[in-house]
């Protein structure tokens, strides 16, 4: 499973806090525990006024190569900023995102075309959030194009088909779940993402709906997700989610895991 | 989902202590714990010699009796004292199990068949626990070729396709997961069921695994399980993955045990 860590986010007040006031160890602290708890990329994402939003940026992303080998993911809703901030970055990262809005995908995908840089892309499109399968692999198949046309490969794209809360769905997660097959079906290298902790909005107890969501999105096909490295037990459910879908041999992956004291009970 | 409560079982130690010492309020507490925490049904296994198993099973389902309404698992590997015990229970419960072995059937069969009374039954045979997957579906076969004969309907059998120790196995529980869905298809209105804690023999943080097994079986056809009701975290992962499945609109029902406290923070 690929881990986005997701604790480096402007939109966390602590965080904002710490952008403030410009505290260094805060930024460090948080990129120091994603990594050691498996983070396969430290997302960073600024979530402040447009005129200082680079400078922040870079000031975050060289805060966490600092102190740290494990990639960036660069996270704007301005795909300018995401590729002005590549320049910052040690290693190929993963850009985060475009989508089948505006020219995100035009500005991005030539940048990244010939480059081991990596992309998030939802599925809405100018008009929003897609509300049927249907119109959501109708944005997929406009991305896959525009993909193909700069050389990018499927494995190099991380598709978020978007997860929405579930309190307000008469049918579950269904809908997300035929997207997430198709799409695997097409390209079974493909990375399928998500923004897990959005199914659980206005729910009480969330880290439950968020946990038995993933093990189903998994299930469909999910291997990649934005969520918080530190949340033990999520961890250990998707460590447990692997080993049942067989994709942990013996459970070794699981028990090394454990062992490391990634998930399970306090030491 | 249908919960089939297993603290009421003499191979539980702190429970045959009980049954030795003839220590009646341990066994009411059990019985209410788990049917406030909304069990379908209270197991009761007895798990003493056989001479004294049938007198113990009174005792048992006697005390139970005096505390709830919720009806009675009886639960003994002697087909035998299964049917001998129902004449105890006040009102129609589930046997707890037949199997391809030996005259189980044949024992348990005719005297259920003009009765409300359900009955679990495991795929296994004379021959121990079949490896395969379509091995286990004969032995399936076998069972409902003998229910038909019996005229006891689909919906008043629970199927148990065996739930093995992950650790062991190489391909996570895809056989077991193929096992559910080819009987789902076959018979949208039998009941799918388990000893769901079976599947992390030997693993650490067994809870994790047991959850995360919980929500895929259920995703393949699993509607009914052999648990502790008192779990309040296996519990909640049910009625999360009841929502996520589609079976539980705009999850009311989750919200509702939610504030019912059958499970979350502790208040």
């Amino acid at each position: 499973m690929i881990i986005i860590g997701e604790k480096i986010n402007g939109s966390i007040p602590s965080v904002a806090k710490a952008i403030a006031e410009k505290n260094e160890e805060h930024i460090k602290k948080l990129a120091i525990a994603q990594a050691e708890a498996g983070a396969t990329y430290i997302d960073v994402c600024a979530s402040v006024e447009d005129e200082i939003e680079v400078e922040t940026m870079k000031w975050l992303i060289d805060l966490v190569q600092s102190v740290t080998d494990t990639p960036i993911a660069v996270d704007s809703p301005n795909a300018r900023t995401c590729v002005e901030c590549m320049q910052y970055c040690k290693k190929p990262g993963l850009i985060n995102s475009v989508s089948g809005e505006g020219d995100k995908m035009e500005v991005v995908f030539p940048v990244i075309a010939d480059t081991k840089w990596e992309v998030v892309a939802l599925l809405n499109g100018d008009t929003g959030i897609p509300k049927t399968a249907a119109d959501r692999l109708k944005v997929f198949d406009d991305i896959m194009a525009k993909a193909k046309e700069y050389g990018i490969a499927p494995n190099r794209i991380h598709i978020d088909p978007l997860v929405e809360m579930l309190c307000t769905s008469d049918d579950g997660i269904a809908m997300v779940e035929e997207v997430m097959t198709s799409i695997k079906e097409q390209y079974p290298t493909i990375h399928i993402t998500g923004a897990v902790s959005n199914i659980s909005f206005n729910l009480p107890a969330r880290k439950l709906v968020n946990q038995a969501f993933v093990v189903l999105a998994m299930k469909a096909g999910m291997d990649s997700a934005v969520l918080d490295p530190l949340n033990k037990d999520m961890l250990g459910m998707i460590y447990a989610a692997e080993a049942c879908l067989g994709l942990d041999e013996m459970c070794m992956e699981y028990i090394s895991a454990y062992r490391e004291g990634l998930f399970g009970q306090k030491k």
